[in-house]
């Protein structure tokens, strides 16, 4: 039987050093966590990226989209459950630049991952980031709270 | 030992009756699916849902919105793992309603769906929908093919 604490503990510190990683804009400790045929959803550019080498491909795109400022990419809420090998996770996440003030530009998204356990590691086979949107404007919403 | 097969057939039926019951505007048929404690991320109008009372109330939202025409909601591309009482799932869907000439007003979305096994039955615990948007305007893009 699987040592579910374990597990969580495990997945925990699988997020925790991915969000360094991001935070760090280290795009190879960001692809280290994520299986070879990773089905990810991103908030932007392509309705899905499927395997690693694309979804690695579109994370040098967005680092690339952020100045020279610091990464902010802060983890709210997070929530994991794991049972034998399979596991997922639900969280806010604070996601954005600092301005030349050190003012944070940064929006709350919504983060959605699921996991397996391949070779004794776990790793990522689906992410799922989003921002919502206003019916009326068709405008993606980035001014709301939690 | 889980019969994973087992489990995935079983979600699959959970999924399967899912769709009928948002094609078929049924609420009660919708929120049945759902555990009591269901966090939900979904494209418009909150950040986020808490409990399964918040979330039917937003369902009722966003079918009033439908005008008298039938209800598209299509699944594709499901993969669904499972393990002992826990799993989950991601497809694309394409979502909207049909207009008075009987074409699809629809684009596509990401579902994200996760479960627990509770007293004997699966449950939905999680679900996130999402649309992307462009970068340049900020407006969800609802014209992407998969």
């Amino acid at each position: 039987m699987i040592n579910t604490a374990k597990a969580e503990d495990d997945i925990h510190e699988l997020m925790d050093s991915w969000q360094k990683a991001v935070q760090a804009k280290d795009i190879d400790g960001i692809v280290s966590h994520y299986a070879l045929d990773i089905l990810a959803f991103d908030a932007i550019s392509q309705l899905q990226f499927k395997g690693v080498d694309a979804y690695r491909n579109h994370w040098e795109a967005c680092v690339s989209m952020c100045p020279a400022g610091e990464m902010v990419f802060e983890i709210d809420d997070l929530k994991i459950a794991a049972a034998d090998d399979t596991a997922f996770s639900h969280c806010l996440n604070w996601c954005g630049v600092k301005d030349e003030n050190g003012k944070d530009n940064a929006c709350w998204m919504r983060v959605t991952t699921c996991y397996h356990k391949l070779n004794g590691k776990w790793k990522v086979v689906h992410e799922h980031f989003s921002v919502l949107f206003a019916v009326e404007s068709g405008k993606a919403l980035f001014d709301l709270e939690p």
